[in-house]
């Protein structure tokens, strides 16, 4: 067995405490490595002149000694900390420990990478019965010592002697109580005196120990207490799903105290140097007379917005404008900075990166663009890419209340209600009344698609991120919420159960495709806007990028979407989509159920004139593009009915024997479709489908050729495993072209290229390689057989391979790079050893993904496809893919 | 599209015609490259002064030359072809083309490997209306003469001038009913003479040239159209489904005719040197007075035995009787010949080696390796490991007529006859009352595993050679034919319907396991019986060897079996066929539907002492040889019943409520279980399952120590597709196993190890081995996840794609060397990176296949595991595989 196993090396380094104070500072923004995220930007603050309470950073190396000494601070640090300690104390003219005027200091972690489940603060650390009182008679505000000391008690015996806090709020609760009071502000300096009293004498008797006088012993407990916080069951998690090595450490940053509860000219406040929602170029944020940090968090009273402070301070607040300025010339991007004012003089306690919304982010992007803060390459950088999906679809109000009912997958983003339906053909039916329906099914099938167009949303019960519900969603840009467990859905009473709920059909429900929640009732909803600075980035965006972008669609309509978004063309057009249509559905069923190939012939030319006016179609749309069209691939009961009346109906419409028809139908029943008769298996036993739909596409290129227009289609074969079965058909679908070139006397260039969706055509790709004028990759597929997991059923697990780290991020959703990226990589690899500069792309949901992009990217993909409204993602991810790869290089 | 291309070498070889006759001949049988199998031999024979009739061979490089012309024959080969022709000529003392004793040759083809689809012979060439005259007088027989001409016509329209040949046959039985005769002999001279006229008149008439009366022309037409046999369509796919490379081409024989038809004094033959049957040393064979070869084959007159030629002929046969004695010491194999006797004179045609049965094969080995003739490893490398089967199953007696009803695949040998039932219940009832049944079933499932056991055979209308019921059969070594298709099998009417024929239940069939043919009513069988050679060649084997071989077996049944035939351990047990029990199975639900964990707990505790006693007698049959246990691996729902009556009757024995359990077995409902929750994703969600059965093997294990006996467990998790995955869990187990030696005061060693297969595993096989004491690839699964084949849904393609030479084999019977080979190997690699002589076996199918067995040699794996019946199979073929690899170090 085999544990986390913790950093052993224990050199003492040359330097390792690092000090700052009054424009002065050891370390700077670029150390963060060694000083961590929040000590590196203390220390660049400190030096480009911003007022920064004193202190000095302990670097990440003593960390790693820490636990080369078992879990012990080594002897020879003490000496280092008391050093700079001093110079602290003769900065500030205050002594640590005095008891009449005394130093107290803030104790906090800092990791290279900020790290939710490492200790954060420790404030007011120094206070014991003694300097109290000098705090008290310092401020001339004994009031403000004994809250402080009771706060340094309360955070102190829970992070540093792992107390239960709880328990010393249930006595301050108490004494609120007894004293018939609301507010811990009315509390009076004798009643903190008696918890003071209370509290320490709790923490003796749960832990056993005093509570520790000594302000040294307290400080070197809190040090200690924050590198050990670094090794947490939960920050070992958040490490191994981030990728953080045990190796980094954490650092602890020392600084001295400063208050913004000392009285009417004290404040605290934190504040954006733009506006975070809109990105607005406006000082944004709020403060509190009179307080200290937590009490802005903590909501009891009502912070006023920063524009108040001007009137209220003109003094710090001319200071703060000043300090905010400098920080975003400094750091070049907008600031989320925390400070406090101390009787009128400003302190600046920490800055950092502001989070955004999309739509700030690309409006901070430009303007810096403009203001020659940042280059158009930086901005890119800035820029999230999975965030661009806001923009695209509408989002719940976040002001409505709401009643939730239960949480799925966010399958597909927007926001949208409906009255609840539970078939297809209902979905169709009060769609057409003008009515707004959400589907509601256990699982959707390709025979739903209908119904899927008709709803604003879909809901499934089952199914992953990449099942057909997911999918075919993602494709049309409609809303959807997949694998919903919480809700049981009865199709026979026409009901769904949740958390005590029945709603029956008809009933008004809102799903959040973006959080995949679902809401009861009606929930506002806001339209999205794309204003020009989405057109300006995706601009910037296209003029770096490597990697085309083509679209997965299949109808004209989703390819004009595309189109919309900048799709360069079609990389996969799933033709079976295209066999559900009610006017040729059961042309498709009578295919399927012949008996002779004479008879399979007799069905699919039928389909003919169909499919032709499809491709013909969807190239024109396409103007040239590239397009990729896949031949049939789904096996063929995907096609057929199973209900029995269903079936009785279907053989009155074609005319065939019920009885004959209902085992013909069940003998295409299989154990596992996924690995079964589909893809390129059903052209070798049935030549003559994918003959018709070859031939469908060289006769609408024909007759486009005709018209004027240039374009190379790309047939695609699906679910090869072998060179042999590329061969066969590659010579198959030549022959048919050839044919349909004499008939209709007209020339025209043509690719037949092939899937890499399976582990062994990745292998062998050198050898499929002489047979194709392309790859594509399905990584749907290639996940599905590489890691042994159906899409469709892994909803049932996933959740606990996730949560226990085993995958860090569902592999349906961001290629699992280790597993199929390797064979992703190996069949580029031997594909363009066979074919040097062989086009190879990939059209699996990962297009999308922008994680996976920068994957793509840097095994030399041509091209990812991804579903329309993905494309702009892409192309953002594809930019900043290149942007990292020339940076590396 | 590429097409197969031709050789484009056109190089004069230094020398292309050897010459053979009379004890003297310029090749020998090492140089079966350049003159083919055929040509070699015929120069060896002449060599060691057998009576060969002379003639020479033109070497296979001419074949390449003659394509490099495209498909002529270079004029520089004509006058080498002359020289050697005079030679002949000489040395009979006819002349070619002569009108008075013309020479008549035979032209035969003769590649490196025997190949069918290639021309094969042309008689008699060198007749026209003028030679046939000569021949008439010179062998002072017309008659002879002119049904000579008459054969020649009629062979060389078909293959060199590419007649349809029926053509003639036809008018040839025209002329026999017109005359109202039977036989072809009873044809006069003049009949024969009108047909050769007829004929003549019939190839000009349908291929527009006339009969080419010049024998130099039908000399070079014939040796062209041997070359151009090399690569017609049948030759090209034969040769990619054997992989002989097109440069080999073919070489041609020329050689003088001799005739066994010239009257009592002639006759001909074929024959064994021993007898092919059983090996015993005895000359076996049949002859024809009076007889051209082509009719000891055709059956008109029944062939005498061979030894009655030497009362008829003493004479040639005392010459026969040297020559084949010569052979066998020469070849020092067993010979299969042919000869024919002229004039009383002696002439050998061909000598092979002779094809025979396994117990043949046997004998013969271990005979000549006491006359000294072989070595041991000799003879090793002669036995055919596949068929050793023949010997450990009865075989239906070939001498009883048979009615055929249907052919499937032959999953598992034996043959066996029964009457039919179609469930397992009714199998288990009328085997208690001492019947044989045969169970009839569409597929089989783990549920029907009672039924299985008492059946004589199982027939199956579904799956694969690696179906359910052929994997469980071939472990039970008990006669299986899967996939059947062509019966139809309705369980509500209890029939079968197989062409036209409809069988109810108590029906009597008969099914042959080894070729998968089912027939109607009970037919004979012989029952296997082993001798000493048996014993003798896997005692040899076992000296060469170093793969070890183990067996894959559930119960202490199978064990003892697989030890009997030798195995070295168990590779593979699977846990989950002991949940099936009558006295367990209903525990094993109680746990799947419950619904906390504690439920789950308390329905295993109910299990832990049968899994205890099951591992306990499996240990203690394998007597310390190692035994691979693997954890639970199949998905949940193949334990629960699945009918509306079946799941009420579980709720009462369960007392569970009925509603409640139907939904609960229906959400276990999957679409791809092959891709579902299953193996190691099991004891991720659910660990108290895994927790269970590792203390049950724990227990067993300290139980048996106590008893004396040293063992080492060695635990399989399968499906393993992470190393975090193996890490959860081998650290759960080590815990588990801790606890029972502290609770028993034992201490052991045992190691846990995992299955590889799954792509993803087989990739990252370097972090998953720091975890793993051992790897066992599981071919099976790893064949279906890498071509993405379900193996119980293959049927519907695979014989397509064998017939279409897309797999020259089936992938679940002989591993796929390119795909899924490549994979094992890079697992192999990459392990052992990782651990030093990690210890590595193969436990699925192809443990079994001698193909297989020799791949998995190559690649350094540690054992192979394969089901009891195949364990003499493995042994065999790996000490093969061993020599071979020696004979290429």
């Amino acid at each position: 067995m085999t544990t986390a196993t913790t950093p052993t090396t224990n050199k003492r380094p040359e330097k390792f405490v690092y000090y700052f104070a009054e424009g002065v500072a050891e370390g700077n923004a670029g150390m963060k490595s060694t000083l961590g995220g929040k000590g590196a930007n203390l220390a660049e603050m400190t030096a480009i002149g911003l007022p920064v309470p004193p202190g000095f950073t302990i670097s990440t190396d003593i960390c790693t000694s820490y636990y080369a000494e078992g879990g012990k601070l080594p002897e020879w640090v003490k000496p280092e900390v008391l050093k700079a300690l001093s110079r602290v104390e003769n900065n500030i003219n205050k002594k640590f420990g005095d008891t009449k005027n005394p130093l107290l200091v803030s104790v906090r972690s800092g990791a290279r990478a900020s790290m939710p489940g490492m200790m954060d603060t420790i404030l007011n650390l120094g206070l014991n019965d003694e300097t109290v009182e000098g705090l008290a008679k310092s401020s001339n505000n004994p009031r403000f010592a004994w809250d402080s000391y009771r706060r340094f008690i309360q955070m102190y015996s829970d992070v540093v002697m792992g107390m239960n806090s709880s328990l010393l709020e249930v006595s301050l609760e108490d004494m609120k109580a007894e004293k018939n009071i609301h507010n811990d502000n009315d509390l009076t300096t004798d009643d903190l005196k008696k918890l003071v009293v209370k509290f320490k004498d709790m923490v003796k008797q749960m832990t056993g120990q005093n509570f520790p006088s000594d302000p040294f012993e307290q400080l070197w407990g809190a040090i200690s207490a924050v590198f050990q916080s670094w090794n947490t069951p939960r920050a070992m998690t958040y490490r191994e799903l981030h990728n953080i090595p045990l190796s980094w450490g954490t650092a602890v940053n020392i600084q001295s105290m400063v208050f913004g509860n000392m009285g009417d000219d004290s404040a605290t406040g934190v504040a954006f140097t733009r506006d975070p929602s809109t990105g607005e170029k406006k000082f944004y944020g709020e403060f509190l007379i009179n307080a200290q940090g937590e009490d802005v968090v903590a909501g009891i009273r009502t912070p006023q917005p920063i524009s108040l402070l001007r009137e209220a301070m003109p003094g710090p607040y001319k200071d703060l404008e000043t300090s905010y300025q400098k920080l975003e010339t400094y750091f070049k991007d907008m600031q989320d900075i925390e400070f406090t004012i101390e009787k009128n003089k400003l302190w600046m306690l920490q800055t950092r990166n502001g989070k955004r919304t999309a739509k700030a982010s690309l409006q901070i992007a430009c303007d810096m663009i403009d203001e020659k803060l940042i280059t158009e390459n930086e901005a890119l950088l800035r820029i999230d890419p999975a965030s661009l999906d806001q923009l695209l679809h509408p989002t719940l109000d976040p002001k409505t209340t709401k009643t939730l009912l239960a949480k799925g997958l966010p399958a597909s983003p927007g926001g949208v209600c409906g009255e609840i339906v539970f078939t297809p053909e209902e979905a169709v039916e009060l769609k057409e009344k003008g009515k707004k329906v959400i589907l509601a099914r256990i699982e959707t099938s390709p025979e739903d698609i209908a119904g899927m167009v008709a709803a604003q949303g879909i809901l499934t019960t089952r199914g992953g991120m990449t099942s057909h519900a997911a999918v075919v969603a993602r494709g049309m840009g409609k809303c959807c919420v997949a694998g919903c467990s919480e809700v049981n859905i009865d199709y026979v009473s026409e009901q769904m159960k949740v958390k005590g709920y029945v709603l029956k059909k008809g009933d008004i429900i809102t799903l959040d495709g973006g959080t995949g929640e679902v809401f009861l009732g009606e929930v506002k909803t806001i339209e999205p806007k794309l204003d020009g600075t989405f057109d300006r980035v995706m601009k910037m965006a296209d003029q770096v990028r490597r990697l085309k972008v083509r679209t997965n669609a299949d109808t004209p309509k989703d390819a004009q979407t595309a189109r919309d978004f900048g799709a360069e063309g079609i990389g996969l057009c799933r033709t079976e989509h295209m066999f559900f249509g009610a006017d040729r559905i059961d042309a498709v069923r009578e295919m399927i159920v012949a008996e002779t190939r004479s008879e399979r012939e007799k069905a699919l030319a039928k389909l003919l004139p169909m499919q032709r006016d499809d491709f013909y179609q969807l190239f024109k749309i396409m103007q040239g593009y590239p397009v990729t069209i896949r031949l049939l691939d789904p096996p063929l009961h995907e096609f057929v009915p199973h209900s029995e009346k269903d079936i009785e109906e279907l053989a009155k419409r074609i005319n065939y024997d019920p009885a004959k028809l209902k085992h013909k139908i069940g003998s295409l029943h299989e154990f596992n479709p996924m690995l079964g008769h589909r893809g390129c298996r059903l052209a070798i036993t049935f030549p003559e489908i994918y003959n018709m739909q070859s031939r469908a596409i060289a006769e609408a290129v024909a007759q486009l050729t005709k018209e004027g227009m240039t374009l190379i289609p790309e047939i695609m074969i699906p679910l090869v495993a072998t060179e042999k079965e590329l061969q066969i058909l590659r010579s198959q679908t030549v022959e048919v072209i050839e044919k349909v070139q004499k008939e209709t006397g007209v020339k025209f260039e043509y690719q037949i290229g092939t899937m890499i969706e399976l582990p062994r055509a990745a292998i062998t790709a050198h050898e499929i390689a002489k047979y194709a004028d392309f790859f594509s990759f399905g990584t749907n597929d290639l996940t599905q057989t590489t890691l042994g997991i159906s899409r469709d059923d892994a909803g049932r697990f996933l959740g606990s391979y996730i949560s226990e780290g085993i995958f860090a991020k569902d592999p349906f959703v961001s290629i699992d790079q280790v597993g199929v990226g390797t064979l992703v990589k190996t069949g580029v690899d031997l594909g363009r050893q066979t074919k040097n500069g062989l086009k190879v792309g990939v059209c699996g949901e990962h297009g999308g993904d922008p994680d996976s992009v920068e994957f793509f990217e840097n095994i030399n993909l041509d091209y990812v496809s991804c579903s329309p409204f993905r494309v702009p993602i892409a192309r953002l991810a594809a930019a900043r893919a290149s942007l990292k790869r020339k940076a590396r290089n």
